[in-house]
């Protein structure tokens, strides 16, 4: 079974999908092209990155974006790591930017990951710290400001297929923070994010109303957000 | 008399300083650089934008960046409107995002500008709105999350020398988001740093130390930060 196929879309049809980047997502839009194609169902599609959009496209589904529609119905992305409280790091494929537009501006945010991205605290599982986007004049103050304020270590992060740092698709730096301590992450996130140079952050707190685990065994796991 | 002559460096040598945008810059780094030049000083300089960084070069003095020079000495950059406060609306030129950068990583900020931009509170004198620099995908949700959430009207700044919007030195575009209300600014800067596909605001809270208001009848007003 799918992990797909428990997500808990009430109506499927006429349905505004926001569409993950990574590797986990890939599973996710087969399957989804194959339930529209099945039982003819309209739905238009917005990317969250160049992949997202090339994935949509092999797939044979519609492609949107947020000029035509502005609010989703649903995202679906994946995630380098989920805490319990359903926190988030996102970005290790470094699209964080463009993804946090996508989830940000959805009704429902659901986001499916295998059983290594479960954790009780961040940083238990995912060790290559938290991806921060920076403006490429920036990246050294910024880096300097991150340490200084917060602790750990800030590294930039460095591209294998070509030389110099990686870009993102919006033409700036990343920045994978290793920080030292569990924080209080919505403080954190908003205190990096105003950081002078900071575009956006790869920490979501707040933001998934559930995540579907596929476990080693096979089974999913659900997490759902508390009620307030 | 200039009003860069009324500039409270005691020591102009070996600073490194940060050189801003717009008209009211081009008459301070003309001096500066008659300064420089009568005074055999050594300073360095980091533009706020393209702009600034031909205007360092076309009055030979020397350029430098963020990555060798992490940390200012002093910025000296221009506004839109400055109130009673010191609180600035800057980015009517665009280059609110690099010239937020370098004032903020600078021990000390330095305002220069005409009368017309002195008022008590902001939206007296300045008409144009608040520009938000946004990424380029995420400008109608941002201009509806903006509206809806702080009212008023925000529009796509449109470019004068091509077809299309402004694109900035970063590559993304701006909202001028027309307030209604007087805001408490530091409160609603944040807010709006938060909103996603936000990249900077050109709200400046608590940043300058000191603004020199060339009057009308020749002479300055200065407006320093009152200590906590």
């Amino acid at each position: 079974m799918m992990l797909s196929d428990h997500m808990s879309f009430k109506e499927w049809n006429n349905q505004v999908l926001g569409i993950g980047s990574g590797s986990t997502i890939v599973h996710a839009v087969h399957r989804l092209a194959e339930r529209v194609k099945q039982e003819n169902l309209t739905i238009v599609c917005i990317p969250t990155s160049f992949q997202a959009r090339q994935l949509i496209l092999q797939n044979g589904l519609t492609l949107s974006d947020l000029d035509r529609h502005p609010e989703l119905d649903v995202a679906i992305d994946g995630a380098d790591e989920v805490d319990s409280d359903l926190n988030l790091i996102k970005g290790g494929g470094g699209c964080l930017t463009q993804e946090k537009i996508v989830a940000g501006y959805a009704k429902c945010f659901i986001v499916i990951a295998d059983y290594r991205k479960k954790s009780e605290s961040l940083g238990e599982q995912w060790k290559k710290g938290i991806p921060i986007e920076v403006i490429p004049m920036a990246y050294v103050p910024v880096t300097r400001a991150l340490t200084k304020n917060f602790g750990g270590t800030a590294e930039l992060r460095m591209a294998v297929s070509k030389a110099g740092p990686v870009v993102t698709d919006n033409g700036n730096f990343i920045l994978d923070w290793k920080f030292d301590k569990v924080h209080e992450w919505s403080e954190v996130n908003t205190a990096i994010k105003m950081i002078p140079g900071v575009v956006e952050t790869g920490l979501f707190i707040d933001m998934a109303e559930v995540v579907y685990f596929g476990m080693e065994d096979g089974s999913v796991s659900v997490r759902e957000k508390q009620p307030r």
